[in-house]
């Protein structure tokens, strides 16, 4: 069963009560009559209504939908003073969406490649349709290619969200291009992701890392929500710039939170073993442990990824060995600093002091959103 | 050796001399120009570089540039006057790029999707990826996933090149609201392809493998590039009817030319096995086929695609069944009646009759594309 997403108002203490919860809920809402009013005529054919109804179930299973929250709530804080029903007509919805669809395309492509099985408590996409498959057919190809079509269906139907807003043209065309630039740079950040896969943990430094996270991650996680409100209401480079300093630790520390929290769900239960255990992937947390661990111990743990294909052995013995190196609460101080890093990029920003007080509290949100974190720290 | 892309002014007979051959060089200079400026300092990174550079010599490899170019030569079609400083002040490039790179990121996913080889006469881009990768890893994995990820990249770059241009906003956000529509399109004619291919021939009715040629290949690649021009010139929506009706059977005849060329090419050579036919896709070729065969035959028809995997021997029996069929000539004969169809919707347009003539000219264009199907003929 999905859990339920972490509520986390106080993030927003300046929003009236219930207000937190209420945007949440508009979200959803705008997703779910979005893609209703998507559904054409031809996907009334079984086959393809079929699939259609998996990907909007796939986008609609519940989530933090933490990039349009960043964004709504980085809107007010831009523009305090706004009549909310001067809001509404800005139509702000379409941009939101656009954000949380993005999310879910990147998640569909991201999954087969790293060959995930589940995805927010279920199973990902391409299982779920491989699970629909007649048992004639290739079904694991199958399932693995119609899943990639629906993920190209889904950026489409993402920046067709934003084009279709009712905001001003110039105003929708200057949140794509931002949007869609940032879509490039989770594109190569992805490519050096795979890339490093392959490659011993000793060759992958930690600046590479790092810089694949930015990529990967950041650009269209922390800083494009906030870009794109800023935007909105007439931030100048200058601040965009201020925003893009504040992102980028913020957006490190988020990953480094993700990692934390998969370690630490895999020391309780032998099941959740974290995909990028089972592909190799070049996480922080396992460069970190590679630097702290002795010479025969950091042997160990490159043999642990060079066999053919991850065992209950070399998974066991990696999480042993990690675990044994203190990087996780290297890591978890690393992670300290890197918010409070954001917190300080934000209080040298010239931004205004309501506004800094408020960029501050959407920090919390970012440092909140996988709703477990302080769990994971307990495990160092 | 890639072949020289066919010429073919006489489709646009009224251009000035050089003036079509002009046109296409301006593309190709355009996506070059392009590319070049996308590449940010982040691919300064040897790796993510290396992958940027195959992206851009799989986008620039020559070809035909049918989509920009029917875009570009139907803008002229309806705005005959205007005055050519004026028409470069439109930056009319931008969609043209556009259109093209998004043919280019559909070619690269649809060659994961049918494992092909070689694309425009060199390595597809996820073979040529594999091609370059360490021998230590699982490079056929990686090549894919690569591929993958840079296809999403290059959607990202064709709706940023369309974004981006000089246009008026308004014109910009109702351009790439028809592309994205079509997109979306195109991503569901290509999720019926996969699943027809795991179907026995005798369960996908000729209906169906019409429908999904329109979606897969006739919505991007003639009625959007006469419709996003249309629109540039204020044609209605009865128009844009009259259009939607010129396209869907010069798209499907296009598809049977290009079925009908891909076995020609096979009828030379062993070498030359269609991908479809590797892959058991149910083209109207194969259908026709089907319908046309005795009982004994079609039942040798479908076991050539119920064996694990092709093998020269059902390959070759395939050719053998087709060649016999006469389905060739059947759908040779089919295909010359599509094309009158698509000239007799031009005349019931209610276009003037100077943009009536040229608009078959277009369709003309269509017809050459291939640049062999006459060859292909002489085999019915």
């Amino acid at each position: 069963m999905p859990d339920a997403p972490p509520a986390l108002p106080e993030a927003a203490s300046w929003l009236a009560d219930g207000e937190f919860d209420a945007l949440r809920g508009r979200i959803d809402l705008r997703l779910r009559e979005y893609l209703l009013a998507q559904r054409a005529d031809y996907l009334r054919r079984p086959v393809l209504g079929a699939l259609y109804d998996d990907l909007v179930e796939f986008v609609l299973r519940p989530g933090k939908r933490l990039r349009p929250m960043l964004f709504l709530l980085a809107e007010r804080v831009f523009a305090p003073e706004e009549q909310s029903t001067h809001r509404e007509k800005r139509d702000l919805l379409a941009p939101a969406a656009s954000l949380e669809l993005l999310h879910a395309f990147i998640l569909i492509h991201d999954d087969i490649i790293d060959r995930s099985e589940s995805r927010r408590g279920l199973p990902t996409l391409h299982r779920a349709i491989e699970g629909r498959l007649s048992s004639f057919t290739d079904r694991h190809r199958a399932g693995n290619n119609l899943a990639l079509v629906l993920g190209d269906v889904l950026f489409a139907l993402a920046q067709k969200s934003l084009l279709e807003s009712s905001l001003p043209p110039a105003v929708i065309v200057r949140l794509g291009s931002l949007l869609l630039g940032c879509m490039v740079e989770t594109g190569f950040g992805e490519a050096a992701d795979i890339i490093y896969g392959t490659r011993d943990v000793a060759k992958v430094q930690t600046a590479d890392i790092e810089q694949m996270y930015l990529l990967k991650t950041t650009r269209y996680t922390i800083e494009c929500p906030l870009a794109m409100a800023a935007v909105l209401h007439g931030v100048d480079a200058a601040g965009l710039d201020a925003l893009a300093r504040v992102a980028r630790p913020a957006g490190l520390a988020f990953q480094i939170q993700n990692d934390l929290l998969e370690f630490a769900r895999f020391e309780v239960s032998d099941a959740e073993v974290p995909a990028d255990i089972l592909e190799g992937k070049k996480t922080l947390l396992m460069r970190t442990a590679f630097d702290l661990l002795n010479e025969t111990d950091r042997g160990l743990l490159q043999l642990c990824f060079t066999a053919c294909g991850p065992s209950e052995g070399t998974v066991s013995k990696a999480r042993e060995l990690i675990a044994k190196s203190g990087a996780v609460r290297q890591l978890g101080r690393r992670m300290d600093e890197l918010f409070a890093q954001a917190d300080a990029e934000i209080f040298r920003s010239g931004f205004s002091q309501t506004v800094q007080e408020r960029l501050m509290g959407l920090i919390r949100l970012v440092r909140g959103a996988t709703g477990g974190v302080e769990k994971a720290r307990t495990h160092g």
